[in-house]
């Protein structure tokens, strides 16, 4: 067991991993919790959550709405919850940004934490303090920066995901090698069995990696004005990828990420074998997924990135496998590089 | 003109009373400004907003809800407003709470600051950071902290105001006399007249006065964890009469004065003398309205207070004109107190 602590000035947060998760009782003030948690994680693991009161959100990103986060405040309201309640999710990705965000503004804000139950959740959502939901197609428009008090990652849990949302998680975790650890790269090259297999202490050892380095990154960083921005490594061609097509997260990411690669090398600051080997790696877990969406849909879509400032966009690139490169780059030139690549890709 | 700077430590914001709301353009960035505002607010001084886009709420307390502002980040993405935006709230306290809570949400955060066209707002709702909207009968349970970059307080606007809603501000204005400046008191209850005619340079003064008070107390406590606490004086049974009686704030928090000032008697802690003068001052302006709440009904909302702790309420009582105390006392006790006062009211 591994606990990594976030210190970003003004909150500490600790990431507890490797442990069993039933162990979140110890953590948890004696009264006044709420859980938060999808039907699918309370039928496979609620008979064994503490004895507080249960809110269920439907599972999948159709619920990260703030209709939802009406109905979890208005059954908030019911149980009575006061100022001095405490909101634990428990759950993935998608739960533990409703919960996260639920908990910073109802009473103007309640203290929670997370047990994180998927591996996208482990490595991705549940550090950096991120919370929030999404406006129609416009994803995780709506949110706050506020810390979890702690959250648990019991790798034993990730033998009970679905193949695909493992594999969404392993894409991040692979995103995270490739911006800032190239130990891990290696890893994932040389364990490709095991990692598959989701064997339990192998899982502990990268999924503990991939969160030190993000956490290093965000406590630097907590509010994402500079540092933090290599984190979106891949993001700003996945965002609409994903928008259009409806992946999960992971997967766009790994579209995403094979074409910041290609632009890395395009670029001159990626030499070809560094390219070769880390769109090999990609190719190796079977994460970039085959995706449509149109220039011209990627032209709008660009457009309404958050991180967009003006007519361009900080752009994230490596120059080697872990070293990263932020370049501002502008948003007729991503398209127009997007519009090259899919029609070589064609021919 | 005089400016009012709060320092919370985290962040500055700078209280501009006095000075025409016009200047505003002075303080804004010169693009990316959005402007929420509400149909009376435009009509009365739309003609001279500066030329940015502006969105549109219904006026009155139903428009704080999280479908609103549902609805106001739907057009902030319309209009393509990224995170270099900036929110100027221009209207009363449903303007500034929602203008305040969607900026602190909308992107995970963009700037924003407020003119401030109604009496309560200026001497209320502006300052302090709080923001929010209602869930359902539930005043303000939904929000976050965050200190607008600036407030202009332009006493011209108050004289197109309607009547009640001047007088519900002027309610707050003589809460923060009764707990915090004693030379208030003397102000209001010598210039009754100059006040009711909303002369602009006594209003200056007035407002100015009770923003320093109110912002000397948030600056030691923005988050309302003790000091701050005395804001709440009148609220712990103005909330239930406000809800069950849709009253103007400032009424519903008139008549909870007036309850407090009698417990504050009956509890030994004020003289007699004190609580009179203080009761008279209150009725010289005729702010405490003839409401209708049952005991049972009291109860039931008390325990639904924000600032409840178990069974008890952090309450807020006086013990000399300006100088306020809290003792936390049972949910019990204050109902037994109120069903009391009540039948010897009738009697």
């Amino acid at each position: 067991m591994e606990k990594i602590i976030i210190d970003t000035g003004d909150s500490l947060s600790g990431i507890v991993v490797g442990g069993r998760w039933q162990a979140v009782v110890k953590m948890l003030p004696e009264s006044g919790v709420v859980i938060i948690t999808d039907d699918n994680v309370y039928d496979k693991y609620g008979i064994d959550f503490p004895a507080f009161p249960v809110i269920k959100i439907r599972p999948g990103e159709g619920s990260k709405t703030l209709s939802t986060v009406g109905r979890i405040i208005d059954e908030l309201l019911k149980i009575g919850a006061d100022r001095s309640c405490f909101i634990l999710g428990i759950g993935g990705g998608v739960v533990c940004d409703l919960a996260g965000f639920v908990a910073s503004i109802y009473l103007r804000g309640v203290r929670f934490g997370f047990v994180s139950t998927s591996l996208l959740s482990q490595v991705d959502a549940s550090v950096g303090g991120k919370n929030g939901v999404d406006a129609g197609l416009y994803k995780n428009v709506i949110g706050t920066f506020r810390q979890p008090e702690f959250v648990i990652c019991d790798t034993t849990m990730l033998s009970t995901l679905p193949a695909n949302e493992y594999l969404s998680g392993l894409a991040e975790m692979l995103k995270i090698a490739l911006i800032g650890d190239a130990a891990l790269v290696e890893i994932a090259e040389k364990n490709y069995g095991a990692i598959m297999e989701r064997d339990r202490h192998l899982m502990m050892d990268t999924v503990a990696r991939t969160i030190k380095y993000k956490a290093s990154v965000v406590a630097e960083d907590e509010r994402e004005s500079g540092a933090r921005r290599v984190l979106n490594f891949g993001h700003t061609y996945g965002h609409p990828i994903e928008m259009v097509n409806q992946f999960q997260h992971g997967f766009a990411v790994a579209a995403g990420m094979e074409l910041a690669i290609h632009l890395s090398f395009e670029k001159g600051l990626l030499d070809n074998n560094n390219k070769r080997r880390a769109l090999k790696l990609l190719d190796q877990y079977g994460v970039v997924p085959d995706y449509e969406i149109s220039g011209k849909k990627m032209e709008e879509l660009i457009s309404r990135d958050k991180k967009r400032s003006g007519n361009s966009v900080h752009f994230v690139l490596i120059r080697d496998i872990g070293e990263p490169i932020i370049e501002k780059i502008s948003i007729d030139e991503l398209v127009g590089f997007y519009s090259t690549f899919q029609k070589n890709r064609k021919t």
